[in-house]
Order: structure tokens, then C-alpha cells, then sequence
């Protein structure tokens, strides 16, 4: 069972993340709060009723490879076609090829749900998204008339075809092979861990492919970006040919078993036909166009799951009836929720996923506005937040997300570790989430190195001024006042850290690399209080005049419970970034031998 | 591929865990230095080249049932024989039973390697362990007589039949019912997550089984304990009648999937022959007896898979060629290790899997001190130490084994993810040490409750002094120092938060248990970081001599990477206790409904 929590993406939407911005952004003027109402009250109907029904019974049967083809689990087509008929799979594009033209921000909630209810699932979506960018920003008219308005109504899919057994976060050492011939390439080569790299959902697949041309230059500048799609056409025109792509294996994957993902070797009968995207060796630039929006929705994949185990641990506590409460030991056995330490393990939770989740739709909220703000200044500001945020939303929202449907299942107690339960689905399914579209360490160098060492710092401090700004308006109530307190000090502890790491980038750049990861879990405890803050200040106004409401007394009271157990992470991971980055750098990889 | 850390388990043991005190002991004058020396490195051989092996096939494999009866995993069999044949099972029971006679602190060490090798298999002693020790403390001589032998030698298993669907946690919910007929008595009910509660390993297996008698007081003082063999003597004394137990299903479990947990029916055919275990209504009490050794054995499991997980991302990291170095970015490909966020990921999890080890090894010499020393005053010392460690062994060791294997996993990027790799099945099957033998809730519980509000804190009291006094015996290098001092500080914390907790029960009994959890992991923090300066220190002295050697060396390396990265969680810990218990219990349950 799952229900999303529409309330609270509403409210975070229009309170926190500014959805009245966006609907005055050109091209979307017909965004309001109304319409995004009934868009996520449609989608939490759909995700109930025809996607979360299917999540734990794909998670057993899996999808599966036999004589060459995938077949995925019982009822992945049946939900597939209704997915798109609903007119899902185009949210955020443009309405010329067939899309809603929606803004990021109402997408970042569709988006949630999809993940929530059936992660697996959402998966093919998901990649699909990144494709239809990547054609939609770099192919040619022709290209992206043959190829795009399929992919953005969802009758095709497209996949991503990165990773090679040698080349994994290291894409400068992918070797597949791209000869020209004629107006096309001939593609050869193998690539592994391709997400729907092969399915039965759709008639055709449009694989985008990085390959290397005989004559490219070494690393990441010698990569082009190929078009291959699964089958080419006729003379008659219809896409019938198998091109040269060939299924070898689906991998046998800890979670997420409803998503099949492919072995795809290219070329093992001449040549797979690929059309070459753009120019060549430009490749990982036009990847790059795409990162930030699949690297934003796999942050709140990480942050949907840790929702839907949420929900799970909560019914569970709630029913479960163990032990007397501690204050009233001759009484009658209690739910477990009545327990203070499960509370506890509920309130850790909840504390998380609401900022993180605001926090996800204010940076979709600032993608809007960095590609279509008509003040320069906006946008500038805009998507320098966004670059500091992207590793953020992906790197911390799947670091608790782990966490979280950790805690989850434990609520379960022995139970969490029987697979009929589901808990330990969603435990097994959101390991993921930190690796894939750049591990946690790729998204700590990413905003250690590209968006501090860099820049000397220009953007993060864009940011922190912003941050601070917004502080200003909030509510003068003394709790909120306290927690604006607390997060004053936080920047001026981020600015200081912010302070050592350019030192030490300037002595020796493996410093810097060495505390990425706290520093890029300090600006997440920090931005979270912020959000949590934000969302408790918005509360504070709205009891003055509907004082019973659950909802605003929540929001105050799991703020007030973030400031207690996580703010004080700030000066661990302060204390982590100022000692210990000489002591990582001065270890020899031989001390880590083993006996 | 598994090497036992034999270097370190004899290090431990002899230079922290102080196994020339637990030789002096009487009973244990044959225990020596060049004793444990052979014992470790024959027991790191059985399970580098017997348990080893067949771990990841076991996983693949896992235990089935079919017609009632359960089949382990191919070579599951022969393993448990040449592991009785060796006389591993007998290890610390008395000789006059077939045993060793050694001490825990040796027995402990051997857990460890057997557990990393193959927890699924390792399990199965394991709880054969915990019966001896119940039926060795409170059974008749007749009954010892007749099973003891047969357990101790390995001839026979033994297993905890404790859950039921009611009562996981709260065994006072216990409904197996058990009616006095003659001799003995009938016993019906049902008992679920029996480990190892069925199997092929040996020809009869003896349930211990936890049930009530028609007039016996409810809650948890109506228990009584039985033995109920699963095959009964036929009059020519060959055990070979069948029981009224059966053998219902097996679970489906997230891992250990070679070691069969078992849903067992008792009396489904009129009442299986139970033969009662010392007095009725004292069951519980009899449990407890064990409890402390199955708790540190589940602590010592916990870092066991953790270090198991270690060594193969350690070696991983070695081996695998992604990237350049951030330093010498024209240069060649090198192995990830050379990374520093991934030699980050290393040291973190080597600087808590050390003191973990040397922490569970004192914990075991203590035992051996309160149950053997002839000094009343230090028999008593030992025992409270026990009391206050044995819920952070088992807690602290098992929580931070979940994160440990989950970074040896992050290790391994997108392979981790794949089964095949075998850093799945690590992730998989840690997940149930923070929950069976005691939820980590449960051990926040005894510490704060029983080891804590109970005596007012004078067991804490106790332990902290003894250690406050150890600290002044360590090197007055100036490294070493510093990490006293911070030692020191923490122990200030410590009390201060011992202080604020007794005031808060003296309010209301559900805050202490609302804050218990930071309270067991605070404690975890300190007495870790007390280890890792001992070793530290020790290494400090042993240097001197002989100034080349790497593993002191890296006890001075790890030392002060866990004083920079874990030790700081002390605040962190201290501030939750300080300021959230009165959020939490302020929540209602209500709260947490999900929309």
C-alpha cells in the first residue's frame, strides 16, 4: 500500500518552493496550485492503484532473460501502456513534440510518486527523460523528428549507454569503437549495466551511445554520442530491421529485479548502424546537459523509497502490538508505536524526507528559473544554487535515504528481515541510489573540485548569501528564532570549512578530495535545517488561524526535532573536514593490505 | 577468500584483552600466548579453506524444504563434520563434557573467524553454544547426563525456541502451552525464526522451548523451560521416535540464506514430550543466563561479516583500475585505492573494526574474570563491566557493522550492486545482527534501564572509573596524549549525560528510554576510542624496538583517524541526549499517520 503524500508536496511546492516563481516564468503561465493539485492528485491515484500494486510481485518474479530476449515481470506492459495513454511519460516537454511543457518542479513531484510506488518501474521513465534531453538539446531536426516526439510520448524508450566493464565513474576510458561509413558509423564495442538497455515494453529502443572514433583524441575529449537505435528501418520505412545490438545478459542485481539490466554488445555481426549526435568528440558535453536532471531525480528516488518504507515502518508500529507501555507496566500491551525509541526511529525519519523533499523542489523550482528567468541576474544566481545543489539533492538524499529505510525496517523487528514483509524490498532497492548515476565520492569531488576549488569559491557563496537572505523572512516566533540562530552559525562553520579547503587545495589537490564527502554532508545537514526551518516558519503562520491543524504542529515539531539530533552533525563533519584530510593522504595503500 | 586477521586477534587478546590475566585464572592455567597462536592460525586455516568456500554458494543456494524435511546447502555437511571432528564446537565447555575448558576470551577470538567466514554457517554452533550453557547451568545431572555430552561434542545441535507471532520481543506474550503428564510434560503451541530449528546436520536436535504451564502466573514470571528432543528414545534406547514437533516452513529471508530458520509446530498430534529445565516459572531467569554470552556473540558476528567485507573491498580497491591520479592527472590509470575518498572509505572502516575487536576480547577476559576470579572485589569490577558492555558489544558492533559493509559495497560502485560480486551478500546478511538476540532498542533498553536507572548508575559508575584509571597507564607520547585528553573530555560528557538521564526518569520513565539509543552509542564512541588509544599506545612502545613495522604503525594511523572522524560524534550524541527526549515523548502516535 502506498499513499503519496500530496499534501505535503503541495505545500512544499507552492510554501517553500516558490511555484508561483515559476508560473511567472515564460512558458508557463498555466501553472498554478490548482493544476498542480489535480496533476498529483492523479498521480497518487495511479501510483495506488496501478503501480504500487505491482512492486513487491515484480520484486519476486524479476525481469527475465531467456533466448535473447527480456521479459519483464507480469503486468510491466499492461501498466506501461496506461502510463503513457495518461499522457505521464511527456510531463516535462515540450508541447511541439507531443509533451505538457510542465516546469521541473511539478515534474520533481510527479517523480516522487512514480519512485515511491514502483521504483523499478519508474526506472524506465526515468532513463527515457535523460534520453529525450540529450536528442532534445544536441540531435538535428531530422534526428529529432525521427526519434524524439516517440520517445517523449513513451512509445519508444531511450537508455543511456555509458559504462564499459573498464569504464565505470571513469568514462574517459571507454573504448567502444564508432567508424564512420556513409552518413552513419558502424558501433562496436560492449556496454554493461544498461538500465532497460532491452525490454518488452515498447517496439523499438533508442540506445544513445558514447564511442570513440579511430581518429579521436585519448580521455574524455575523444568521445561522440551515437543514436543506435534497436531496430532500424526498411525500404518501406517501417522499423523492422534488427540492428547489429545484441542482448548478452541481464545482470543478477541485489534489488530493483522488475528493471532488467542489459549487456549490450554492439557490433559482434559488422557493425551496429548509429547516427552520429551532434559533433563529434562533444559527446560527454552533451551528457553533461542531461546530468543535472538525472542526477536531481535520482536524489528523490533516494528520498521516494525512504518515503514508501516510511510509510510501511508507520502501519506497522502502528498495528503491532508488543509490550506494555514503560510508564503503565500492569497495563495492556501497546502498539509499538506507543514505544518512545520507535517513535524516535519514526521521528528520524520523517525529520529527513520532508526537508529533503522540499529541498528537491526548490532546486527543480531554480531550474525553471535558470533556463527561463528573463532577469539575467536571476538566473545567474539561479543556476549557480543549482550547481551546488544537484550533488547535494543526488549525494545526500541517497546517503539518509540508505539510512532511512534502514531504520524502517528495523521498526519491523524480525519481521523486516522476512522478504514477504517489503521492507527489506525497499532496503534492497535503494542501494542503488547512491552508485549509480555518480557514486556519493563522484558527487563529493563534483562539488569539492568543479563548484568550490574551481571557482575560488564564487558559487557557494552565491548560494550561502541567498540561503541567508532568505533567513531574514522567517517567522520571529522564538522556536523559529532559534533554529535561524543555529543556522547562522552553521554558515559561518561552512564558510570556515569553505576557508580551510581552498588552503588546502592550494598545498596539495588530494586534500580537498580527501574531505569532499563530509563537506558535501555538511551543506546537506545544513540546507535541510533550512528547509526544515522554512516549512516550521510557514507552519507557525498558518496555526494562527487553523489551530488544530496536525499537519503546520508537524512540521513544527519535526523541525524542532531536526535541530535536536541533526544539526549537531555540523561540527562533526566540521571537525572532519578541518583534521582529517592530512591523515587520509599520508596513509599508503599498502597499510590498507590485507594480513 | 578470506584470511583470518590472526595478527590482531593474538595482538587483542594479549596486549589489550589481558590473556595473562585470564590465564592466571584457575581452571585456565594452560592458556597461554603460543596456546592461542595455534588455535588461531588451525582455525583461520578450517575456515579459509573449508567454511570460506562455500559461503557465497550456500547464499545462492540457501537452505530448502521439501516434504517436511530441511536440506542445508550442498557441502554444508561435510563441513559440520570435519568442524565437530576437529573439536572446534566444544571449545569453552568443560572437559568433563567433552569440552576444551578454555576461556571465553579464546572462544570469543574463534567466533569471530568462524562468523566472517560464514555467518550463515557459523550460526548453527552459535545457538548450540547458547543451549550448552543453559542446559550445563540448570538442567539435572540426569538430563546433562543424557544431552550434554551429545551438545558439546556436536553430535547433536541445540536451538532457542523463544518467538512466537505474538511475542518477538515481549517474551512475556509467550503462548505455547505445556501440560504435566507423568514424568514430563506435553507441550503445544507454535515457535517462529528458529535457527537452525531443523536440519541435516545431525541425527537429533534438542529444542529448548520456552512455555507455560495451565496455572502459571502470566506475563513473564509464568514461563518454564524445556527440553524437547526431536526424536525420543524407543525402549531399547535409540533415538529414534519422532517427536509431536514439525517442522512447518522455513522463512524466505533478505540473507543468511544457508542457515534454515524454521516455523515449528509442537503438539499438532496430541502433544510433543517436553522434559522441564530446573523449576517451573523460572524460564526466563534461565534464559538470562545466557543471554550475555549470545549478545556478545551476535556483537562479535556483527563486526565479523563487517571485517570479512573489509578485506574483500580492501582488495577490490587494489585491484580495480579506474581513473587518473587527482595529482597527476597526465599520468596512467591507477587503482582506485590511490583515491582519496576511497582510502577514506577504508580507514573508516578499519578504525572502528579494530576496536570493536579488541573491545568484544576485553569484554570476553571479563567474563572469564566474573565467573572464575578468586579476588570478590575483582570478580565484582569484572561483572559490572560485563553488565554495561555487553549491550554495546552487541549494539554498537552490530549498528556500525551495517554501515561498514555498506561502504565496503560502496566500495565496488555499480559491481556491488551485482550478486555475482559477493558484497551484496555481506550487506544482506548483517542486516539481522542489530535485530535477533535483541533489537538494537532492546539493548538501549537494558542499558539505560536495567544498567542504568535501576542501580542509580553505580555499574556505569564503576566501569568508567576503572577505565578513567587504565587511561592513565598509557604512553606519554604526545600523539597518545592528545587522544587521552579527548578521552578525558568524553568521560566529562559521559557523566554529565549519566546525571541528566537519572534526573529525567526521576520525571517520567519514558524519557530515559527515548534517549536510550544515543545514550548505548555514546557510550560505543568513547569506549571504541578507549581501545583505539590503547593500541595506539601500545604501538608507540613496540615501535621503539622496531621502527619498521606496519601493523604498529597503523594502530598509531588508525588511532588518530578515529580520534578526527568518529570520536566527534561524541557531541553529537551528548546533544541528543540532552535535548530530545521530551520531542519525542511530546509526539503523539497520531502524528505519524501517514495522510
Amino acid at each position: 500500500m502506498y499513499i503519496a503524500p500530496t499534501r505535503d508536496l503541495l505545500f512544499a511546492a507552492t510554501e517553500l518552493a516558490d511555484l508561483q516563481g515559476v508560473a511567472a516564468l515564460p512558458g508557463h503561465e498555466e501553472v498554478s496550485e490548482e493544476l498542480l493539485q489535480v496533476i498529483l492528485d492523479e498521480a497518487g491515484k495511479f501510483a495506488s492503484e496501478v503501480l504500487a500494486p505491482i512492486n513487491h510481485s515484480g520484486d519476486i518474479q524479476g525481469a527475465r532473460f531467456s533466448d535473447g530476449k527480456v521479459i519483464t515481470p507480469d503486468g510491466w506492459k499492461e501498466a506501461y501502456h496506461q502510463f503513457i495513454e495518461g499522457g505521464w511519460n511527456g510531463l516535462p516537454f515540450d508541447i511541439d513534440r507531443g509533451g505538457q511543457g510542465l516546469p521541473w518542479l511539478v515534474s520533481a513531484a510527479v517523480q516522487e510518486i512514480w519512485c515511491a510506488a514502483n521504483m523499478a518501474f519508474g526506472l524506465c521513465p526515468l532513463l527515457n527523460q535523460g534520453a529525450i534531453e540529450a536528442v532534445g538539446s544536441h540531435a538535428s531536426e531530422e534526428q529529432k523528428a525521427t526519434y524524439l516526439n516517440k520517445m517523449v510520448s513513451g512509445k519508444w524508450t531511450g537508455t543511456m549507454n555509458l559504462t564499459e566493464p573498464q569504464a565505470g565513474s571513469d568514462l574517459g576510458a571507454v573504448k567502444t569503437k564508432a567508424v564512420k561509413k556513409g552518413e552513419s558509423y558502424l558501433i562496436s564495442g560492449q556496454k554493461i549495466f544498461i538500465s532497460y538497455g532491452d525490454h518488452d515494453l515498447t517496439e523499438n529502443i533508442v540506445h544513445l551511445v558514447l564511442a570513440r572514433t579511430p581518429d579521436a583524441p585519448e580521455g574524455v575529449k575523444g568521445i561522440s554520442l551515437f543514436i543506435v537505435p534497436k531496430f532500424l528501418q526498411d525500404e518501406n520505412g517501417n522499423w523492422v530491421v534488427r540492428n547489429d545490438v545484441e542482448t548478452l545478459s541481464i545482470e543478477h542485481k541485489m534489488g530493483i529485479h522488475g528493471s532488467p539490466t542489459a549487456v549490450l554488445g554492439y557490433g559482434n555481426n559488422g557493425g551496429a548502424v548509429g547516427y552520429l549526435v551532434g559533433e563529434e568528440n562533444r559527446g560527454l558535453m552533451y551528457m553533461f546537459t542531461m546530468m543535472n536532471a538525472a542526477r536531481h531525480t535520482t536524489g528523490v528516488q533516494g528520498n521516494a523509497v525512504a518515503e514508501r518504507a516510511y510509510q510501511q515502518a508507520a502501519r506497522f508500529a502502528a498495528d503491532r502490538v508488543q509490550g506494555k507501555a514503560i510508564e503503565n507496566l500492569m497495563g495492556d500491551r501497546v502498539a509499538i508505536i506507543e514505544h518512545p525509541d520507535v517513535k524516535r526511529l519514526l521521528l528520524v525519519q520523517k525529520c529527513r524526507i520532508e526537508p529533503l523533499r522540499s529541498l528537491a523542489l526548490f532546486t527543480a523550482s531554480a531550474m525553471d528559473k535558470a533556463a527561463r528567468h528573463l532577469d539575467e541576474q536571476e538566473k545567474k544566481r539561479a543556476q549557480a544554487f543549482v550547481e551546488i545543489m544537484i550533488p547535494i539533492v543526488k549525494g545526500y538524499s541517497t546517503e539518509l535515504g540508505l539510512e532511512n529505510v534502514s531504520l524502517a525496517l528495523q521498526i519491523h523487528g524480525g519481521m523486516g528481515f522476512i522478504e514477504e514483509t517489503g521492507a527489506a524490498q525497499y532496503y534492497r532497492d535503494q542501494r542503488i541510489t547512491p552508485i549509480y548515476e555518480g557514486t556519493t565520492g563522484i558527487q563529493a569531488m563534483d562539488i569539492v573540485g568543479r563548484k568550490l576549488v574551481r571557482d575560488g569559491g564564487v558559487m557557494a557563496a552565491m548560494t550561502i548569501d541567498m540561503i541567508a537572505e532568505d533567513l531574514s523572512s522567517f517567522s520571529k516566533d522564538d522556536r523559529i528564532e532559534k533554529m535561524v540562530t543555529s543556522l547562522r552559525v552553521a554558515i559561518v562553520e561552512l564558510q570556515s570549512s569553505i576557508a580551510h579547503i581552498l588552503k588546502l587545495a592550494a598545498e596539495n589537490p588530494q586534500l580537498p578530495a580527501a574531505v569532499g564527502e563530509p563537506y558535501l554532508k555538511l551543506w546537506g545537514v545544513f540546507v535541510c535545517g533550512w528547509q526544515s526551518a522554512k516549512a516550521a516558519s510557514v507552519a507557525v503562520g498558518k496555526l494562527v488561524d487553523d489551530s488544530d491543524d496536525i499537519f503546520y504542529q508537524n512540521k513544527i515539531d519535526t523541525a524542532r526535532f531536526y535541530f535536536s539530533t541533526e544539526m549537531p552533525k555540523v561540527n562533526y563533519y566540521v571537525s572532519m573536514i578541518h583534521t582529517s584530510g592530512e591523515l587520509i593522504v599520508g596513509m599508503d595503500s599498502a597499510q590498507f593490505a590485507v594480513n
